[in-house]
């Protein structure tokens, strides 16, 4: 990425593994984040919160530890490590962003922190793997690291973007859920930057569920340096319309990605409604299913059981027509205008034993329609949250 | 219970179990009830809403289809159960309530129904079982009946409450998540009666989770006859204190057996709230901690995880101030202020090793206690759902 540097180094956090990274742009850049909605937030989110409309041009990280509810200590501690990453890279700690991932509840271990940002900032874009490196720094029990990037050639230059995330998913525990962290060269206004992140992080990162839990460190950030003639995205030009496809496409990449990695996973839903009244109805609808306990075991159990997905869209709290709703698996389908419609249960079974299974509910209510991503949930997902601390 | 009969019969719905039960009242009773808020109404359901504020004699239950998603054939074939019970019993269909359990979307087996209500009408009454017969009919995937009866003298007569509950719980696939029945010999206005049993109802019935569905079907009735000079209650009065104390024990009994036959249970978790500002926010809070799938795991693997708990209220929607939150699990405190706190993890074990835990929260908010019941999450939970259709 022009302009951009990275790092990812372990500095005994988590034992031996990559634990801390850094995300460095050479000159200023516009940042623009989009945070948890948990009341309960770490400290880094709070400083970030606070940060994010300044000038930025450093992201640090670590994994193995959240630090969440650690109070006051916390905050201080995250400001410690804007203040020991600036101070590396000759900025003002103003000019830094600040996550952490991992175990709620235990203080930072300062000691490591600072020197493990000290060897990231010696290393900086050094050697052919630092972005690897960067994003291998970021995960908590994920498998793989979760990298995606595009660019196009535009009359003023070419637009350069790319992400990577970390997404313990639905393995999660005690571990804040999502980071994603993207860069761009595109020349762009700090609040039109936020404006079209916002936007596409709706459609993405927040329309995947895994286990209906929100987490205390959530956070998505995306730096905009300018780099290399980097083109000039005002709203409303073709510059600006080429950046947003490509944002909403680098972010669901990276979303899909995370449901992708949960080790106790064995199907992803695919799930569109249709016929919502609105957005925000559509989506809410698309996580009670999602969420639903029954549901997702019933796909583990490759079983083509529609009751469980009609009574979940009932107890969503959003206003529709029972009786007007069609439901597929696939291309069958199981239920008409909210009754039972009969199917081939050789063909559905094939389809059941499938990974991917794509669901479609029409409500016919409305002009709307939503896409939502979500899991089975499998043995392996009570063993692996239960036998966390054990 | 004085001038109430009861009867269960197999009409070969469930095979050779059970699954008729009629509930006769000698004279005419006032009746009230609490039905499911899911959108997805049952066709009984929609029957009971209509006839509940009639003087009503009768009950009917079928277990094994829930006459659920079954279109205008569905409300005729509720309506034909209430007909035949009427006729059966001498009385009008509009004296007569309906509700059905089992799987969703299939159509009612008419001609087994109609021969099952001849059956039970013909041995109302009958022989020592009659009571357990009703209690054993209207079980679905439960292993044990629910009884519930208390007595007490008062100055004008004795007055009885008992109360039959079916729950399958966590384990509940396609099926109705719960039915209750009340009768009792108090002499009281409908709309007394019901605001009496909607209050207790919301103590008890829905302050238990299992897996945070809710059914189709669900639905408590009570029916007060007056017979053997059943006491009067009037608003107010010394008889009135009683009932109402009486009644949410019986609720609270019947609840408290929902919660303790789920057969994927190994824990129950008696979540107490303190500090709350109303009672509707502290209910919220509660049900985002026992529906939480990472605290419910945590349960399971017997792991004190007070992060996921103070994460689950953080995303609950009701405002708190996470600083301020203290958690104990039986009398040990984790986490003061929203921060860790020591503890003995050998003392900690023990306790959790239990099948009965108390849960502890104080928001310190306001001036609110709320209690309430639910699970962990096990092997077996996602065994049972998975498996159901196989």
């Amino acid at each position: 990425m022009p302009g951009f540097e990275a790092a990812g180094v372990s500095c005994g956090i988590k034992n031996s593994k990559k634990d801390i990274a850094i995300i460095y742009s050479k000159e200023n850049s516009r940042a623009a984040g989009v945070f948890t909605l948990n009341q309960v937030q770490a400290a880094p989110v709070n400083l970030c919160k606070k940060h994010v409309k300044n000038p930025v041009q450093a992201v640090v990280v670590n994994s193995g530890n959240a630090n969440a509810c650690t109070g006051e200590k916390g905050m201080h501690d995250a400001f410690k490590m804007a203040e020991l990453t600036a101070s590396g890279l000759n900025l003002n700690p103003g000019q830094v962003l600040v996550c952490s991932t991992g175990v709620i509840g235990e203080p930072l271990p300062m000691d490591k922190i600072e020197s493990g940002i000290e060897k990231a900032v010696a290393v900086l874009g050094e050697g052919e793997n630092a972005d690897t490196d960067a994003a291998e720094a970021i995960l908590t029990t994920d498998t793989k690291i979760k990298p995606s990037a595009y660019s196009c050639s535009l009359p003023d230059g070419n637009l350069y973007l790319a992400g990577i995330a970390k997404g313990s998913g639905m393995i999660c525990p005690d571990m804040a859920t999502m980071l994603a962290f993207l860069t761009t060269n595109a020349s762009i206004e700090q609040s039109l930057l936020q404006e079209l992140f916002s936007e596409a992080a709706n459609k993405t990162f927040n329309a995947i569920t895994v286990d209906g839990e929100t987490s205390t460190n959530d956070t998505a950030l995306i730096l905009a340096n300018g780099a290399k003639e980097g083109p000039e995205i005002k709203q409303g030009n073709a510059a600006c319309e080429q950046f947003e496809k490509m944002l909403e496409q680098v972010c669901r990449e990276l979303a899909f990605q995370i449901v992708e990695d949960g080790e106790g996973i064995t199907k992803v839903i695919n799930l569109t409604i249709k016929g919502a009244e609105d957005e925000e109805g559509g989506r809410i609808m698309a996580r009670s299913v999602l969420n639903s306990p029954l549901v997702k075991t019933a796909f583990y159990g490759e079983d083509a059981n529609w009751g469980r997905i009609l009574a979940a869209l009932g107890y969503s709290g959003i206003k529709f027509n029972p009786g007007k709703v069609d439901i597929f698996i696939g291309p069958c389908q199981l239920a008409a205008d909210g009754g039972a419609v009969p199917f081939s249960e050789e063909e559905m079974k094939k389809i059941l034993q499938e990974r991917d299974i794509q669901v479609k509910v029409d409500l016919k209510q409305g002009p709307v329609e939503v896409k939502a991503w979500g899991t089975d949930m499998s043995h392996e997902y009570v063993s692996i949250n239960s036998d966390y601390r054990s």
